[in-house]
């Protein structure tokens, strides 16, 4: 099983509305093939990160899911609010690292 | 939803050992109240931590677990690795960060 995460730096100002675009998801990767499932985690400790966690029955189902115009439709709202910030000059309310994985053991 | 993740930084020649582990893991955790699953994560690039990852119905649930006999027997060998290297003046063959989640969307 593949397993792809974004590690979300989020600012203080952003978390209620970032948590917002999670609560009301459209759900589109839901009915991707080759997916299992998704979670969101909110850290239990100020300051540390938001995992975005999806698992996949293998890596070629993940990279169709990101060429697809679901993913672009999904991502909507979050890229909305990273150009605003870009265009108004100020820093962009979340910054995120990409790392992907392989399940070992469950 | 409540989720633990264990960081571990694992030295290249101890890898194969790591992976052994949790390949011939005693599942005593599977049994214990309010766990839901466990995975192990393996880094698709060098240099990356593995995650040892649970999910629980609450931290209660986590915390037995902690403070359980099964939690002592199933990291035992782990232990004695860390302990071994410890005696023998050598540097730790893993080294582990911890931080704890909760889930706000799936």
């Amino acid at each position: 099983m593949f397993v792809a995460i974004n590690y979300i730096a989020c600012k203080a100002h952003y978390k209620s509305r970032f948590e917002h675009l999670f609560a009301t998801r459209a759900k589109a990767i839901d009915r991707m093939p080759g997916f299992i499932r998704m979670q969101v985690l909110r850290p239990t400790e100020e300051g540390h990160e938001y995992l975005i966690m999806s698992n996949w029955q293998n890596e070629a189902s993940f990279k169709a899911w990101t060429k697809s115009k679901e993913f672009l439709e999904g991502h909507q709202r979050g890229f909305k609010d990273l150009k605003a910030a870009k265009h108004a000059g100020s820093e962009p309310p979340m910054t995120s690292t990409f790392r992907t994985y392989e399940v070992i053991a469950d």
